[in-house]
């Protein structure tokens, strides 16, 4: 149970300490913009087969923590283990992103979470492993995707950038629809608590296509989902969680009755217009990834007004959405040390 | 000069009259989802070639209005016409949109408007026409893209769903991003006096690519830019302005400072929380095209609540994005039949 380590930067900020200093890491730190990274990504025959092989999977979430001392390592893993774990068939096409097999109004009924625990196995192996090797300072944070970008990709089989499969699905067969995001809410809620008790001392929840909900579909398809796994999840488990609805835009707000640890910004809120309204203990992001990629003043002028505006704020420094490939391995250095300067 | 005809409806509600019945008309009115524009899209060479041709152009602009009897003809045209007017060679590949030759930055203090006139004096020709084949009660639109946007496309040599090319292209080289927006803001401006000088009624400016604007640049990147168009289009012509700001988000709010008669809302905006919350004169759109799409209850539920919502508010009825190819037509018809009811 979270509670003994209890002095770590990031958890103190999400039990709503603001810290002169803030506690930093990047979405997805773990990942192609690091030579080391792509050096393992060679030798392996696929993208699963890096989430599923603990040894490797650990070394991958460890690669960042080791280069630049992050406050926080996230395991290495994917949101469409879940569907995975449900019997979906998944791969990874080289080059194009995840595919699936398209699902079925009559597939959606015959989806079962009895094997999450043994599917997904291998996850929280890498999870115990890690939680013995990362040193006193650095969090553990496990994810998990919301069931509404869960969704998206289940029903269209692939990424999509409108969601558009999904949501004509939505409205053609709501009662199928709402017997997936079931499925997913309580499948999500055994994997979260099972990565808990397997050593994740923190839970972020990626809704990552909150942009492509109609506004009069948020609660439903969104906010109602995560709060039930927020619930359920701390029903069961001591563990704070942040909510990451990327893309939410005016909804932002509406994402405060979720009644999460903190709620994670993209890079289009304004940072002023939203520390005053927004509720939820603790924030954290925003950081536009092109300014990672600029470097130089771009990346300064902003790391500063950030901080600026956080300050006296639980707060945890990230990017507004996961770091891009394209990224410098010498800017991401940069970013440490202006975060980490006394003065901002 | 507008005013001649200032009883259409649309006009009515721009200047801040509530209609019981709303106008309506739809983004892309005039596009792939009828059977008609197909056929005639077949029959030509290029894209290009449908907007620089006023017969063909007249006749695709007339299309949804001869079967629908919508409020308004949008002008058959595209965003693109601004570069191509500008000198940046523009091609369309077919099935995959559009293609320019990406800007250097020597290319663009290579930019002029001078040619403006006379490259797109095709598209005048097309409103002449179609001011005098309209019958009274129609509103002819035109527009332009918004400078951010166009200039995604410029920088990209391609539509892409992040602005990726551009958002870095502007934090690396400001200076020649800024001249790349004053010289779009100038083209534009006289792009849109002389529509309205050949007998476009009302004009529409495309900020399609809103979302990709990181919040502290939505300032300098788009609502400037914008002002300054409106500004500068209004100091020739007397004409009505509707801004869309597609997925502007939590930055909606900050487009009431360009001073347009309307603003376009798209599907992401929940209408009550704006209603009270906007400035702007008169509001637009909303509409999830996916649910005329799906058409029947999913269809009908929504426009009822729009119009309930928008009662006793000035307001122009059309989708909170452009309609879909696959929209069935009859589920248009639906649309026009729920919309035009007395009661909402």
């Amino acid at each position: 149970m979270v509670g003994l380590e209890n002095d770590k930067v990031i958890l103190r900020a999400l039990r709503g300490e603001a810290l002169e200093v803030p506690p930093l890491w990047l979405m997805r730190q773990a990942g192609r913009y690091l030579p080391e990274y792509r050096a393992l990504r060679a030798k392996a025959k696929s993208f699963l087969e890096l989430c599923l092989t603990p040894d490797i999977a650990e070394e991958i979430t460890l690669q960042p923590v080791r280069r630049f001392g992050f406050d926080a390592a996230i395991l290495f893993a994917d949101i469409l283990l879940v569907p995975y774990a449900l019997g979906q068939k998944l791969w990874f096409q080289e080059g194009e992103g995840p595919r699936l097999e398209p699902l079925t109004v009559d597939a959606i009924s015959g989806l079962t979470r009895a094997e999450v625990p043994e599917r997904l196995a291998p996850v929280f192996e890498t999870i115990r492993r890690l939680r013995k090797s990362l040193a006193g300072e650095t969090t553990l944070i496990g994810f998990a995707g919301a069931p509404w970008t869960v969704a998206t990709y289940m029903i269209a089989g692939a990424g999509s950038d409108d969601s558009a499969a999904a949501r004509l699905f939505a409205l053609k067969e709501p009662k199928a629809f709402a017997r997936l995001i079931d499925v997913l809410v309580d499948a999500t809620v055994d994997y979260l608590v099972a990565q808990v008790s397997a050593g994740a001392e923190v839970l972020q929840l990626f809704e990552s296509w909150a942009a492509t909900i109609p506004a009069e579909s948020v609660a439903v398809y969104s906010i109602d989902p995560l709060t039930r796994i927020v619930e359920g999840v701390r029903a069961k488990a001591s563990v704070p969680i942040i909510v990451f609805p990327r893309g939410a835009g005016s909804n932002y707000l509406r994402y405060d009755a979720i009644g999460a640890d903190a709620l994670s910004l993209d890079t289009h809120v304004l940072l002023d217009s939203v520390v005053g309204a927004l509720k939820t203990t603790c924030l954290q992001g925003n950081l536009d990834p092109f300014r990672l990629i600029a470097g130089g003043k771009a990346l300064e002028d902003s790391v500063r007004h950030i901080r600026r505006a956080m300050s006296g704020r639980p707060f945890i420094f990230n990017l507004g959405h996961g770091i891009r490939q394209e990224t410098p391995v010498e800017h991401v250095q940069q970013l440490v040390r202006l975060v980490r300067e006394k003065a901002a």
